[in-house]
This record gives structure tokens, C-alpha cells and sequence, in this order.
């Protein structure tokens, strides 16, 4: 019963226009803000009572033998989805990725600015998130952050066909999923949740410790788009051991 | 608000017999068996719905520096109470035990059979967990296992002053705490929950690894009392780490 919750959260999570056809507006100001995202839905409720959610601030790491992480990215991107709350890259079926012990499939990629989880305390521009799904619908969300300095030549292909009002369209020029990834695939590993509503938990969470770079100028495109930020604030870690 | 709740429902945790007096028949069979408790009351719904529950089986570790437990048990044991769940001994302020970067309290110490948690997919016959809290409300869980064998002196002590039925009574011969754990401390951790209603999260899971014994005879006093199994099966691990 709870993986069939799980799978459904994540399917919700993966179509988030679905949840604004419905009527209800959440964002990320006003009366839509996350502090009022439990009060939009009953099906929104873990937002506010969960107590294992994201972002985090990552600190008070537990070192730990962390497994490399696996990945097999053949699949490809097939849309770029302004949502209204976030940039999406759809990915075809094909690209896994082996971590915590299980088989994921990357379902796909968005972008927060600035980045939604802390390392010590500090946010980055822009966070990356690539969401990946196994068959019982457990979700794996593999972060990476970026620092302003060198354009990104990934972004510059995605950036060139990204929406600028509410709407999805195919991808024309390529884009792989792992141009957006540092070469470094050290990682953070903590359990949380969506960072979106209905911020479903039991989520495994892996943030890359090494940024790439984009220009100033590709991050601006991004939140001029945007209009706004788009992180929900970093969530108590309460009980869990963040590791390293 | 959530360590409010989280406060709250540590609170309702440490006296159960508030929520029978609500007449909210949890139990171990029945109408009142684990896989009916959130049914049972609104208040009980992260038993159903929480996907970061307590007990679990303990494998698939990650190796993991953990710091050493600090104990520092200087506080006296009260009551022991027969809650018709378990036998529960109440503690007097004073006990701390410095873990996962915070000071916890213990609270109380009580005993399930056959054991809560599993180590790679076995039960112990008997599990006593001591229970601990922060001055924000959260809860700190040690975990000791029980394998047959030598008598135990501790609990030869305590189980002299066990209520044969609901009710409670003050101590009349003392017994510490540590004397009903191992001499090796070394321990598995995960981020759990209650493993009664309202199953409330966010409490961290000190499993040690090394058990202590008890007699037979000792085995089948408690299990007389408790007239049933009083352990709740295990839950799904879902995105947790579980560190050794």
C-alpha cells in the first residue's frame, strides 16, 4: 500500500501541471507559499507534518563508504516543459542508475534557483535535480549544484529551446543528461522527500559535492524566466544522518 | 510546529495509558493489531502512511564512523508499570546520553517479545529499548537484544517488582539502567519512529550489536505476563541509510 502511495506521489510529482488543472496553486509567494502548501490539499499534508523532508541544510556529515554511484544514461531527453515552477527535461525510458543498493530509471531533470539544499549553510545559484523512479515506484533524486564562472555548454543547447511562458515543446538539439554532471561523482547521501508538493517521502537523495559552472548571463536567463525564486526552504533534518 | 508535535506526541508515547483511558484499544491481535492501529484513531495515521516507520530488518548496511555513545546514567529508576502493552520502568531526570550530536534524556526502558527490530532477518526473543528525549522533543531510541542463556541479574531484580497486571508501583530495589546493557557498544543506526501508536517519526535508532542474556525461565515470565507477542512487525527500510 505504500509503494502504490509512493508510485502515485511520484507520477504527481512528475506531471505537477496536472496538480495545477486541478485549482490548486501552489508556489512560491503569496498565498501559494510553501509555508501554506499543507493548507492547499489534504493530499499536501506531509509539506507541513512530515518530519523527513527537503531540501536540508547538509551538515554534521557521518562519514560513510558510500557505493560509487552507477550510471548507464543511454536514454534521451524527448521535451523541455516550463511548468510554471520549475524548467523540465522529460527523458525517454533507457538511462539507469545503480545506488543504494537498487536499480533507478532517470524519468527526469529541473532546475531551482537558487539551489533548494545548503552545503554548510550555504546555497548555490542554481540546483539541478535529476529524478529518477525504480518499477515499485521508490524515487532517487541525484543533485548537482552550480556556481556562477564559465558558461555551461549543455545549458546553452537546453537554455537556447527552453519556454518562456507556461508550455511544453520537443527537444530539437540533444542535450545528455550527464553534460549537465561534474566529472567528480563524490556525494552527499541523505533520505527525504519531494521538495514539491505533495512532498512524498522516501526519497533517496545523493547531491554531488562537486558544482559546475554557468555564466552569469545563462543564470539570469533562468530566473527571468522564472520570475521568482523557486527553492522551498531547507527542512529540519530532525533524526537523519546526512553522509559523506 | 513540528517539534511541537513532535514534543506532543513523545509525550503521549511515554504514557500510554492516556490513550487507553481515550478508549483507543491498540494492541498486538485483533481489532487492535498493528495492521488495523491507523484506523483506529486520526491521530494514528502515520502508522498506515509514514514510509520512515519503526521496527525494521536491519541489513544492507553502510559502513559508517559512528561516534561512540556517551552515557552518562546517573538518574534513579521510579515505577515499573504493566501498561498491558509492555513493562515499562520509569525514570527519574538525571540520565543523559550524548548521540547523533545531541544530549538526550532518558525517559523510560521497556521490553518487547520476540524482538522488534530484526538483525539480517532474524528475532531475538526479547528487545529492551530505552527510551530517551531532547529538551525540543526528540526521541533517542537504544536498542538491546536478548539471546537465551545465563540468567540476568538486572532483571532478576526487576522482574521480582513486575505487576502481574495493569497498574504500576514504585521500585523498592533499584536497578541502573546500564546494568541491562552489553560491555561492547557498538551499534547499528537508522531513522525510525515509534513502534506504537502514534508511530510518530523523526526519533533516532541505536541498535547495539551485542546482546546480553537472560534465562529461560526469566523469558517466560515476561512473555506470561504479556500473555502475547508484543512486538510490531517490521516496516519497510524505503530511502533509509542503515549505518553500522
Amino acid at each position: 500500500m505504500k509503494k502504490i502511495s509512493l508510485a502515485v506521489a511520484a507520477v504527481v510529482a512528475l506531471s505537477t501541471s496536472s496538480v495545477l488543472a486541478a485549482g490548486h496553486h501552489w508556489g512560491y509567494s503569496g498565498e501559494g507559499a510553501p509555508e501554506h502548501w499543507a493548507e492547499l490539499n489534504p493530499a499536501f499534508e506531509t509539506c507541513a507534518k512530515g518530519v523527513n523532508q527537503s531540501p536540508v541544510n547538509l551538515r554534521g556529515f557521518v562519514e560513510a563508504e558510500l557505493a560509487p554511484l552507477d550510471f548507464n544514461y543511454t536514454g534521451l531527453a524527448t521535451e523541455i516543459e516550463n511548468n510554471g515552477h520549475t524548467i523540465q527535461v522529460h527523458y525517454a525510458a533507457g538511462s539507469t542508475l545503480k545506488a543504494a543498493g537498487k536499480t533507478f530509471i532517470l524519468k527526469q531533470f529541473h532546475f531551482h534557483s537558487p539551489s533548494e539544499n545548503q552545503i554548510n549553510g550555504e546555497h548555490f545559484p542554481m540546483e539541478a535535480h535529476f529524478v529518477h523512479a525504480d518499477y515499485q515506484g521508490n524515487l532517487a533524486v541525484v543533485a548537482v549544484m552550480f556556481k556562477v564562472g564559465d558558461e555551461n555548454k549543455a545549458l546553452k543547447k537546453l537554455w537556447r529551446q527552453m519556454p518562456g511562458e507556461e508550455g511544453k515543446i520537443g527537444l530539437a538539439s540533444q542535450v545528455k543528461a550527464e553534460e549537465l554532471m561534474p566529472e567528480d561523482r563524490e556525494y552527499y547521501r541523505f533520505n527525504g522527500s519531494l521538495t514539491t508538493p505533495p512532498c512524498s517521502e522516501g526519497v533517496v537523495w545523493m547531491v554531488l559535492k562537486q558544482p559546475v559552472s554557468l555564466s552569469e548571463a545563462q543564470l539570469k536567463q533562468f530566473t527571468t524566466v522564472m520570475g521568482q525564486p523557486n527553492n522551498r526552504p531547507v527542512q529540519a533534518v530532525n533524526a537523519r544522518p546526512i553522509l559523506q
